[in-house]
């Protein structure tokens, strides 16, 4: 047997959906897992148990792997480099995945590359932040700048690690962790886009459809794709923007491009994901080659899968834990009410706004569409009950 | 969590395919498999390794299951019995898979419910093989009534334990065995045909189009979903059938109607099977809801997926093993061709003639289809080089 073995690393549930789409390809898939019970280690067969920000346990998790890929970004960007010494193809490589690990290496890059972000620079303390939000008023302009948009340059996500300050008191809590702080300035966007893309080493790229991505609480909730009225032009610009991302950056595998469209018609860029992504989740149902598919092909270095849609509209709204530690007894109603309903749940237990599953739909009619992923989503959550 | 567990005797391709279905349901999924390399054990976490011919090894993996179902259909009747009077729901249950397990039975059942097969009667030596062919004759036809088809009433699959036997002494060899013998009159068949339906036990059922199942030496090589220029009334008609044989039989998941369409526009069984089947596999890529996804619901009785195609046209072509044991290297070219191809490999060695692996392809020309799967498969197993 020459097939492959994937080394994932991190038990979550995009390592649970990428093992699923991996099965179809024969290839064998390992997993280093936080616990037995995670996500991913409850559905794959070679679990490793272990802590992946300890070398010496990722070095003996390797032995034996073709190729290294993640399900987060935590991994401590020394160790990637240490893996790649002894050998291992890790894929997205730390030159690449340093990008998604440290906001200021991002945002500096994306300067260097001509991509469009939102006005930004590393701050030191809260008069710093005070001089920042002042520098972004316009000549003759009256006021302090404020709102401004502070975030730490590592390990942040969902929300976490974000503050949205209306003043230089406000200013304070986020240089708590003594972490750099990295501020922006608060975008006025109409609604928020992804541009997923996928790459592979020998330098194939293909580009999902510009997706519309609608948040609540700073948590991904609905994902329309593809964006509903988006511009052709922007759409274009949007892809070309992520590919040209990806191949600057050396990204191999799924890259997320979280994107901003501002009241004005431009397009900055919000955040970065090398991985599969919540933005992405609807392919599984509505793309030829879903993102985890492609992700696999990719960090193996097989040519790329279609990633056009396969249907009009796909609509993916997360299932959020609710009151109800009880998910299955819903099946029977939603599946019953909607025989195309595409239920994807993660296996883990239910804690009030935890991500614990998704649902797709897909179709020709979006009003529909969209009603029965939502419909679904708040009865899984309980926040529907009839 | 109250998410049910599904125990899967067997550890086959279609219990890993299987598993790869229930994955999104968020379900767990414990295997009893012959071997830890078995196609199934590969991809599953929860794996037992025992032999299911073991009344107490299938009643210790049975504990802590919350319903029993199958990859094949050689576990012993009467374990199926013991297990089901443990308090362990079996589904199918033994009174159903007794059906898929003697041809005997099958027949002496299909006939009580009014379903046309191939004239039929068990035979016990050579010289009543004789008298069965004669019986054949029409009244003044000349001749010895043979070919007639003798089969092994158990244990016979993919065209072993099937013989079509010329002469008296040619009808020698099928009772060697010891096993009771069926005789059936060789079908005048202009193709083999598939009806799938699935059932759950309060008696919801679904039914997929009817398929074309193209046979080489006796195993199934390609699927056209649905079975082109299949005459609506004789579509419907077979639906009904196999929707009839659930419902009578009282079987639990997925059936699979093997028939013959007649030169004479009739439709006869041929086969059963209980459990999801190879005439169902495009199903995977070509159905809103796959086999293996409805027989999961099935069996823990949850509503059945919509069972209609996504494509116009869907095929699934067998990928045998041939010459070369390195399928893998054979992507490049094969996803390169075809970024829409769906390849589905099954962990197996090849050895030349199994079964290792099927590819699908669907689309609006079924030509075009046709031609990509064949390719897909033939460039797989090593008989297309180019």
């Amino acid at each position: 047997m020459t097939f492959p073995v994937v080394g994932m690393v991190g038990g979550g549930q995009l390592a649970r959906m990428t093992h699923e789409a991996g099965i179809p390809l024969g290839i064998r898939f390992k997993l280093l897992s936080d616990t037995p019970q995670d996500s991913a280690a409850q559905v794959v067969n070679d679990v490793v148990v272990g802590d992946y920000r300890d070398l010496d346990t990722l070095r003996e998790f390797a032995r034996g792997c073709d190729v290294i890929t993640f399900d987060h970004e935590h991994v401590p960007t020394e160790h990637l480099r240490a893996l790649e010494a002894d050998g291992i193809p890790v894929r997205p490589g730390p030159d690449a995945l340093v990008h998604a690990q440290d906001k200021g290496v991002m945002r500096a890059k994306l300067d260097a590359i001509g991509i469009p972000c939102p006005r930004h620079r590393i701050v030191t303390d809260p008069r710093d932040v005070a001089a920042f939000a002042r520098e972004g008023l316009a000549d003759g302009e009256q006021g302090d700048g404020f709102p401004v948009v502070l975030k730490t340059v590592r390990g942040g996500y969902d929300g976490k690690g974000v503050w949205v300050v209306d003043s230089v008191e406000e200013a304070e809590e986020p240089f708590k962790a003594g972490v750099p702080v990295l501020a922006e300035e608060k975008v006025d966007y109409v609604r928020e886009l992804a541009a997923n893309v996928v790459r592979s080493p020998h330098g194939q790229a293909v580009a999902y459809p510009v997706v519309e991505s609608q948040q609540v609480n700073g948590v991904c909730d609905t994902v329309i794709a593809p964006a509903p009225g988006l511009d052709e032009e922007l759409a274009l610009q949007a892809e070309k923007m992520a590919l040209t991302i990806a191949k600057e950056l050396g990204v191999v595998g799924h890259l997320a491009v979280e994107l901003f469209q501002t009241r004005d018609g431009r397009i900055l860029v919000n955040e970065l994901a090398m991985r599969p992504h919540n933005s992405g989740h609807w392919t599984q149902d509505g793309a030829i080659t879903s993102q985890f598919a492609n992700h696999v092909r990719a960090v193996l270095d097989l040519p790329l899968g279609d990633p056009r849609p396969r249907a009009e509209w796909t609509v993916m709204v997360n299932v959020l834990g609710g009151d109800y530690p009880d998910m299955y007894s819903a099946y029977l109603h939603c599946m019953a009410r909607d025989p195309q309903l595409k239920i994807h749940m993660y296996g883990k237990d239910v804690k009030p706004g935890r991500k614990v599953g998704h649902v797709n739909t897909y179709g020709d009619d979006l009003d529909d569409v969209l009603e029965r992923a939502r419909h679904a989503a708040g009865y899984l959550r309980g926040t529907i009950t009839e």
